[in-house]
């Protein structure tokens, strides 16, 4: 069976918190051809537990991201299962051994990527959704003079507080099952990504959402169970672990200052993002919330805090499942493009 | 050890679920006297876990919920360990084999309690926070004639949907647990309840809160993870297992309309509520959301909607945490009681 993505080998790479790891892959796809002047390029990382396929709900012709105009990157992010993780790496590294991995990391890794594969000196844009949103900030605080124009939807430029707590209850959930065996797990822990997934299905989405039954009427479910075990347990059943895991870690440390050019100098990042930046939040998100976007807004010279007027919470970015949503990033993904 | 409650004895309550309690207890305290006239009652429910000691900081002289006017009646929940509970019921019917026991079934079970031991005919007011909120609306349902004014801060007249799946969350982190062994534990289920106090964690605190640091600032704790442990795994961990679970079947079933008078007609039933009602959720409350407590308000013909302006989520409805909305409350209970 052929893939359907490439894999660059990125040899040693030496992360930020002092691992390294060792022939490290990055699986990526591309979609549309690069200019010969190199001024069409889009990167547009994946989210959470994501993988490119899951991200191209948002790439079409006539749509924003066009690849018969531009030409368009989705690098998986490490731990993803596609790119290294913790579920694809030999010994001695694999499993719960697999190196601490943040954002910076990720970043760097994709860097690399498009200057030493393609040879890429600029990036039209980057843009992305939840933990890609995280990246595009990252993009533009770690490489300020290579990139044009920044979309992070229902992103952050670091991971706040209270969106570390929710997380530490999905990880408390998950790893409260025995079978998960603090990582060296011969079984799927089952039980424990259901919880999981059960979880999560109260941040997802928000309470108007629940309200009006969307699950129901939008998505077609038959009840609120149906909806528990059919989407939100669909999704995460099928994904490692310790990959997850291994995500929810790097979440949890995104933060665009955390590093040795700003020093954990939070303000002083964002000042240093020049690239013109629709911040789009959606107005229910309950952990990416609009007054953190609004915060990063102020903050920036070139932002400008446009919400998603949307009740599918966290959803109302990705991938894709409310049309009326989708829309509105697509028509605002063009203006920016256009800009 | 004296006990500084004391307990009604309903004998063999049958339950709106079909099973029958018997020799059923409900733990209690008094405070105050009983005005000959019998016009000075005010019934306090507890909440989600709690027990009638931890509802005390809104009792004192000068305060609305004042012992020297009132008598004020603190009736413990079913299944809160005190009263007739999985924990403290003889066997057959002890843990996991302990009845289902509704919210109605709890407010027929406090009627009884106050007319057949102290006969009580005519009730000032039902306040409470929380779970307690649903118990004092179904005080307005179920006996419209009895209650002059109902004070519901940060609860509903139903459980919502969404309020349902945040509670999914909490049970599946508990029971994720081997050790929990479907109820059936002879060791406490400590990682279960510890994973369900992380989940609590983020949804009983408003995103605010932990933006603006008041874990530390106004709570004294030393970092974002000594305030998981010390408060969150704290409050929860002394509990039983049984209990907790039990009690969130109570929760996630609670609806006023949800009985053979109004037959799931809910706004049927918000309508029959005669009492002078100020619905005070939290402004930033994420579960027992201040748009359900309008719709709530809308739909009662004497119902004021007064949102508690504040950060503390969930917490400013309860137990005592914030002095400035405890303050507020505090206001609004005896313009209430004054009316």
């Amino acid at each position: 069976m052929a893939l359907d993505y490439e894999v660059y080998d990125l040899g040693n790479v030496a992360l930020q918190r002092g691992a390294t790891i060792r022939d490290c892959k990055m699986a990526y796809k591309t979609y549309g051809t690069l200019n010969p002047g190199q001024d069409n390029v889009i990167v547009y990382p994946t989210w959470f537990s994501g993988q490119h396929y899951e991200n191209e709900w948002l790439i079409g012709a006539g749509k924003a991201l066009d690849p018969t105009k531009y030409f368009i990157i989705i690098p998986n992010m490490l731990c993803n299962g596609l790119s290294s993780s913790p579920s694809n790496t030999p010994e001695p590294y694999n499993g719960p051994r697999f190196p601490q991995v943040t954002i910076y990391d990720n970043v760097r890794a994709q860097h690399r990527l498009l200057t030493e594969k393609f040879g890429i000196k600029r990036i039209r844009m980057v843009a992305g959704w939840s933990m890609a949103g995280l990246q595009a900030f990252h993009w533009g605080a770690l490489y300020p003079d290579m990139v044009d124009v920044l979309a992070p939807f229902c992103g952050a430029a670091r991971c706040s507080r209270h969106n570390f707590v929710f997380l530490e209850g999905v990880k408390a959930a998950l790893t409260a099952d025995a079978v998960w065996m603090e990582g060296w797990y011969t079984d799927k822990p089952a039980r424990g990504l259901r919880a999981a997934a059960r979880v999560f299905a109260g941040w997802g989405l928000s309470q108007s959402f629940y309200r009006e039954q969307l699950d129901a009427k939008a998505l077609g479910f038959s009840s609120l169970e149906d909806f528990l075990v059919g989407f939100w347990e669909g999704i995460i059943l099928p994904r490692d672990a310790n990959n997850l895991l291994a995500m929810l870690w790097t979440w949890q440390n995104g933060d665009i200052s955390d590093n040795e050019i700003y020093k954990g100098d939070f303000k002083a990042a964002l000042r240093a993002i020049k690239a013109k930046t629709y911040i789009m939040p959606s107005k229910t998100d309950l952990y990416f919330t609009p007054e953190d976007s609004e915060i990063e807004a102020a903050n920036m010279p070139n932002a400008k805090f446009i919400p998603i007027p949307s009740v599918w919470g966290h959803f109302a970015g990705g991938p894709g499942l409310n049309p009326e949503d989708g829309a509105f990033l697509d028509s605002k993904l063009k203006e920016l493009l256009a800009s």
